[in-house]
């Protein structure tokens, strides 16, 4: 399964590809997308655009995404969201499922502690995709998520065969 | 030149189509689009779907948008941000110029006064465009910021010539 991670940002979003059988993930990309353009409508219509360019060119089956739960000010709220909009319709309009996992579950998955620092998240993230060297933060984020999907799906896809063996 | 006003919610998305030649501004269509679908992606993508769907009927040029200053909390405006965001793309998406204008711009523009209330608003918007009651009010404000990029257009078309004018 080929997952597509993005971590979206107003000036800059992250976005990480990872291929990904269930026990192993492989890197495919990652990096970070500047935002470009003057006013919002060419700066939402960047990301959209770009964010649609790395479906056309890696044919993902699912978009991972970071799930908001904004304790930070209206303002950095507003423009997060847009950014987030215009990142998921780009997903939605390509055909892919959109999955979104909120920060502490992300952690778990990656690091095996909701209380993990950003600071681990990069180390986990370097380690699981044998990285040469650690991504910047907004890729590894995105890459993190991508893995998250990949953990959580490898779980939902033995839960039966588990619960069926408990059951006997 | 034909004008779509966008409104856009989490919920309801309201929308004006007008046409003006800059004194006189002519209803074509307005309402709500009630935004359908389960999880966040749906509800993103029925708004850009949507509005898309508007923008390939009426083949309006511009698609004018109101600012948002948040004083709400962050959770609505990150709510709002990712319907904006959804909009904005579509228009964006389909090519059109998108314009933004503030709250009191738009009232100013309608009304005549930047602290007009929201019955004012739709009274005035009834009265312009001669329809026979007045429209819910996300149709109403959609329509009101159509109104205002028609007002606002026709007196930068007149500006030159009153500058030039002065001059002499």
């Amino acid at each position: 399964m080929r997952i597509l991670g993005i971590d979206p940002g107003s000036r800059v979003t992250g976005y990480g590809v990872v291929d990904s059988d269930g026990r192993r993930s492989l890197w495919v990309d990652s990096g970070c997308l500047r935002v470009q353009g003057d006013g919002l409508p060419e700066r939402l219509g960047c990301i959209f655009r770009r964010v649609q360019d790395l479906i056309r060119e890696y044919r993902p089956e699912v978009m991972a995404i970071e799930q908001v739960f904004v304790s930070r000010n209206p303002d950095s709220a507003l423009k997060l969201g847009q950014a987030r909009g215009a990142a998921i319709c780009a997903g939605v309009q390509e055909g892919l499922a959109v999955a979104e996992y909120g920060p502490r579950v992300i952690k778990q998955a990656v690091v095996g502690t909701g209380a993990a620092t950003k600071e681990q998240m990069q180390h986990m993230v370097t380690l699981i995709l044998s990285l040469s060297r650690r991504p910047a933060t907004d890729a590894a984020d995105a890459l993190a998520v991508a893995l998250c999907h990949a953990h959580t799906q490898a779980t939902l896809a033995r839960l039966p065969a588990a619960l069926a063996g408990r059951g006997r």
